[in-house]
């Protein structure tokens, strides 16, 4: 049986309380599917059902229709990988893979390994946020998702300062591209790298939302959603704090406690 | 000043009540990123800031770190691309689009056309659903996703028959990996294609959702929350049932109503 959720130590704040705990996270990790030599695509993914995912994969690629269009998928021994050989004729799908020959697939310190360096620091020394301004940041953004109050159907990112100032809300359908547009405005103001500052997202936190608040030189992310575990794992070997499951005075803390301030 | 939301006629089901009418959706659309003659990514996006959404993109590539990284950006006449010029010297990232060339854009109506056909219809004649079976499904659902209870940090995806049986449920990190994973199960069944069955998702519906959907041939889908206006474009042009924002006997109707029943 994969393993679907793990352990990290956080620490949970409720209210003026705030003491590590274990919690539960969900797994995320790549898993690489690959025909003969060659790297299809990189999922990142919860692990389980891996060959089911693979499957289904083809099918939206529209490689396969049926289940004998699949000569046969077997899992890689370190379960981090399905290696696919299709029937004879059945045309495979274009690769999506950003990595394009891995013998024995791509592993969660791979893609840490793939990410640049930091140029600095993520914050000035000393820097710190209080619990009040990360407990409020999302409230504060939702007053000013404009697009969403219409239709509900809209992610949204901001940045904002430790004091609590938040400076640009963008909103978009994918939430990905709710963080480019922030930080894009950042770079065009001749901003970045963003030190000292925290970016907010309206939804979960995945290792591309850390990978994309490292690119951007933050110093930390505050989420309305829970992290994967690689977005926690990601956010402590940078050195990011990073809050999640926000609720009114109630959060946790997954990385980066050592920034909190009463 | 772009079109973040637009209108389309819905019909919304309250309690006993299912009336037509018009509803707010958030706008999906390609942006199509181009550098020279090659194109860089295709982004389905919601229109409104786009340089910025290009420049952050750049910089989550690690391919520009300060403005002047960039040395134009301009957006295209019809707003449906931007065009990057790099300062000399500055490397490109690498093509992340599924389209390698495109003088002037992908639009969205290009997006549908690039599907394959249906190869059948995507439910038996006569084919119906009650407004209680959609209603219900979510919270069937719900009840079946293990990790998301000790996480609160996965999406999850199921089939259900249009007499409301679950049939498999998978949770995932990536509500994309969940269809997958659901859709895989059915392939590796023999069960595609999916007639008269539907599909179920915990999060939005945007264009990729649909088109998983279409792939896998179901008849229709079932979502918790809200579908952007490609999504609703793409489920009507394949005469899919698509429901959403389903809040107890609250439920929205953006195609396919011809297929409810009382």
């Amino acid at each position: 049986m994969a393993v679907m959720t793990t352990r990290r130590t956080i620490v949970r704040l409720r209210g003026a309380d705030g003491l590590p705990a274990p919690d539960e996270l969900a797994v995320e990790a790549p898993l690489t599917l690959s025909l003969g030599d060659d790297v299809l695509a990189v999922l990142m993914r919860t692990p389980g059902h891996d060959l089911e995912l693979a499957a289904g994969w083809l099918v939206a690629e529209s490689a396969v229709r049926a289940a004998d269009d699949i000569a046969r998928m077997r899992e890689s021994r370190e379960a981090d990988g399905v290696r696919i050989t299709l029937r004879p004729g059945v045309a495979p799908p274009r690769s999506r893979a950003f990595v394009t020959s891995a013998s024995c697939g791509v592993c969660s310190a791979d893609l840490i390994d793939m990410l640049p360096p930091r140029t600095s620091a993520p914050a000035s020394p000393g820097w710190h946020v209080s619990r009040s301004v990360l407990a409020g940041l999302p409230d504060l953004m939702r007053g000013r998702q404009r697009a969403f109050d219409r239709t509900g159907g809209l992610h949204a990112a901001a940045l904002a300062t430790a004091s609590g100032d938040v400076l640009a809300v963008r909103e978009d359908v994918g939430r990905h591209n709710a963080v480019d547009k922030v930080v894009g405005r950042a770079l065009l103001d001749g901003s970045l790298p963003l030190r000292d500052h925290l970016l907010v997202v309206s939804g979960r936190v995945s290792f591309e939302i850390v990978q994309k608040a490292v690119a951007s030189g933050v110093a930390g992310i505050v989420a309305v959603s829970a992290p994967s575990s690689l977005a926690v794992d990601l956010a402590r070997t940078y050195d990011l704090l990073l809050a999640g499951l926000v609720r009114g005075d109630r959060l946790n803390v997954y990385a980066g406690s050592e920034s909190l301030a009463d």
